[in-house]
């Protein structure tokens, strides 16, 4: 630890307490590296106040000896984004200890919900009181809120309600000048200039550390039924999302994935069966659901219309599960998806991109014939939220596999994918963001963009206290 | 007309054409003044451009030459937001000729709308698609989507879907560099750093001009039914809101006014009668709505949630309305209230604000107590929109009232008003924006707030181009 580090710690030490700060490598260790294990830095310490005017008063005293600090929740960012530079310059700010679920208010049906509460917790939470905070994914056992916010999560729920910035009514952060931005005032209307709120969705903890949200919920869930659907295109399944969605508000899942891929899962996660018989070229899983009793159950909702859509040609077989232990079982497929490529199939490179949803199909097959003509033996799968033009498009190495072909090969093709991704009007991150994963690629791609965003981080926090080396 | 200014004008006229250009003062003479006549504003020449190629064009210009833009739709700002400066340095760029809707996706439910089209015009064109767009104001004859996304307009049918920032999913501009930021390509799930999508709604023409957005739209309505309602008070009425929310999500406009305003109108407005006998100290006006015949109808809706509500003694009275012209009949009363006000009771300050909607009734009653105290004579109205947490809070000269009064006490009563508003969390400007009339208030208010906008404004616009003076 470097003087002027020592100096903050002890400054926080002495005005907040021991419980402050953690200085012990071994506990610290694991807050180092990203969960993936791809990203590894260095912090000789981790602060972690547990309330608004703490967090604010060691921004306060990092601001004046100059010490950047990296926000952490969960950690479970897939780009890197909450890993400390290797270079030991910066401390680590946990909210960890910010997980109080402030208030739950069911008549407005909204939740007031500190920056370190775990996902899941706060599901459990707000299902006490008779409600569902949406937004869920994979690693919401330790991703938390303050976390989810600063990267506009996404997930498999997305289709319904929109990723996290359709989820958020208010944010509360402190800014780099130590200010405490108060959006959780309570404001339906508040027209003051350009909002605080929304530049704080998404930056990836660069412009201010947000400390609590406000978030939407909504009804509890009363039934839901999942089916799984024979698909022969990536088209055809498009064209049963629209028609479903023509007819019914209250489809809340529509994944996508390839034939092998779900034999990928039958060959590698034992107990798992395919849903239906006979091979189809493609599958979708659609989550259905009720709020009430009053409402068409989420059966016989999903009975009718998918009937329709079968004997209109453009479902080719599909199947209801009957208990919530088969709905259960057909998403746990989906779930183990990528692991059971990458055990199958060996390294892939990853790609979490976007396209205007009625380009998808097209997409999909396009970009990968163009890939593997450009890199012969490899293979490429698309899967995920079709519903949501967001799919994770896997280049497998096939044929090229060897020790390092990830290493070598992996960047030149994935600056290929991200390549045919802009030229269709497409995102290179759809949900993940940019972290130190996907800077140098949004900066080749996106210049201008680039040079918005670095000249909004430069005004709000001119000195690089947040976040050092991350998006911008 | 300076030699830099008319070297843009010629530059514009050689480039695109005499259309693009007016230089008669009599023409640009309506556009120099807001349309309430409390600014005036010089500008030797109004820029119109046709398309967004156009508008870059003139921007890249404007920018090598220095001359700064006042961009401007209909011009309908209530704090001078499209006012040209009064030393005649800027332009005015108008979006008016930029009138197309481009598109309408029925199955998707969305329009990518041009700025320069008139609201009451996009209405027309998606109801003849059997479709909807909520928003609506008084002015909708002539404020332009390009200003109501500029100032995150809202209305009197906020309630249910929310205000501008809610029905837009992304915007066009032309950003101070030059370059277009295209936020129209269809992506539901975008993580490539801080959204300049939702910098720019509400940034009133500051730090781009938007050239276009990508609008939702809903359901035609199928059926209405507006409901006048006796009451007892605000609170009353603010609790009949809740109950009525609870029950139902097709409440679309819940609007409030104390009994003298009621009045007022009744003796100003030729042809208005009184929906109720006797007397009430407040009312309400609630609209409900369904969007096809199998909902139960919006007047049976109301008939039963009322009667429920009349028999427990929250409301005190209560009317539906028997058919569309007695539903017009209510909303005209509404909608002539601050006419009737102005000629009934003379000269009033009125404040745009917002508190938190469960704090509304006791702010009323305690601002008014508090104002009515320090300004003896004064008497203190509010109305409108409750349901959002938003009051047009005006305050009448009364026995104070003099020729100059407006002139003379008006700043020193808005200030006091503004300072409760501030004490209670609120907001100086819930729907109307900042502009040239609420900028200082602003800076006095939220000094720390006005510093980060500046400071954005100043990293995307260093040199003022746009729109100077305004917001910041």
């Amino acid at each position: 630890m470097n003087p002027t580090q020592q100096s903050l710690v002890d400054e926080v030490r002495s005005r907040i307490g021991e419980r402050a700060v953690i200085a012990d490598p071994a506990e610290i260790e694991p807050w180092l590296t990203d969960w993936r294990g791809r990203w590894h830095g260095r912090a000789s310490a981790i602060l972690q106040p547990s309330s608004t005017p703490q967090v604010a008063m060691v921004i306060a005293l990092a601001r004046q000896l100059g010490v950047p600090l990296v926000p952490q929740g969960g950690n479970t960012s897939m780009v890197g984004g909450a890993t400390p530079p290797d270079d030991g310059s910066a401390l680590i700010l946990s909210l960890r200890r910010m997980n109080r679920v402030r208030a739950i208010d069911r008549a407005a049906m909204r939740t007031d919900v500190e920056a370190g509460v775990i996902l899941h917790n706060l599901h459990e939470a707000v299902a006490a009181e008779g409600l569902r905070f949406p937004l869920t994914l994979g690693a919401k056992g330790s991703a938390t809120i303050g976390g989810l916010v600063s990267t506009n999560a996404g997930g498999t729920q997305v289709l319904r309600f929109g990723p996290m910035r359709a989820l958020v009514e208010g944010v509360e952060a402190v800014l780099p000048d130590g200010t405490v931005h108060d959006g959780l005032c309570g404001l339906k209307k508040d027209n003051r200039g350009y909002s605080i709120d929304q530049l704080l969705i998404g930056a990836e903890g660069t412009l201010g550390v947000i400390t609590a949200a406000r978030l939407k919920l909504v009804p509890a869930i009363h039934s839901r039924a999942v089916a799984w659907l024979g698909l022969s295109s990536t088209q055809a399944a498009l064209e049963t999302l629209y028609a479903l969605q023509a007819q019914t508000d209250r489809v809340e899942g529509f994944e996508v994935l390839p034939d092998e891929s779900l034999h990928a899962v039958l060959g590698h996660v034992s107990g798992t069966r395919s849903p239906l018989p006979g091979r189809h070229a493609w599958h979708a899983l659609v989550e259905v659901v009720a709020e009430n009793a009053e409402q068409e159950s989420p059966t016989d909702l999903l009975a009718r219309l998918l009937e329709a859509l079968v004997a209109k040609g453009i479902v080719t077989d599909a199947v209801i599960s009957s208990s919530e232990a088969q709905a259960e079982a057909f998403w746990r497929i989906r779930d183990s998806l990528s692991e059971a490529e990458r055990a199958t199939f060996g390294p892939a490179t990853q790609h979490d991109i976007s396209v205007p949803i009625s380009d998808m199909p097209r997409f999909m097959s396009d970009a990968a014939e163009a890939i593997e003509a450009a890199f012969p033996g490899t293979h490429v799968s698309g899967f995920g939220h079709l519903g949501d033009g967001n799919i994770h498009f896997h280049v497998r190495a096939g044929e090229r596999r060897s020790e390092d072909w990830l290493a070598r090969e992996g960047p030149v093709v994935t600056e290929m994918v991200h390549d045919l991704v802009t030229a269709a009007g497409g995102s290179i991150s759809a949900e993940h963001g940019i972290g130190v994963m996907k800077r140098e690629e949004l900066e080749r791609l996106c210049p201008d963009r680039v040079r918005a965003l670095r000249a909004i981080k430069a005004a709000l926090d001119p000195t690089g206290l947040f976040n050092p080396g991350k998006l911008v």
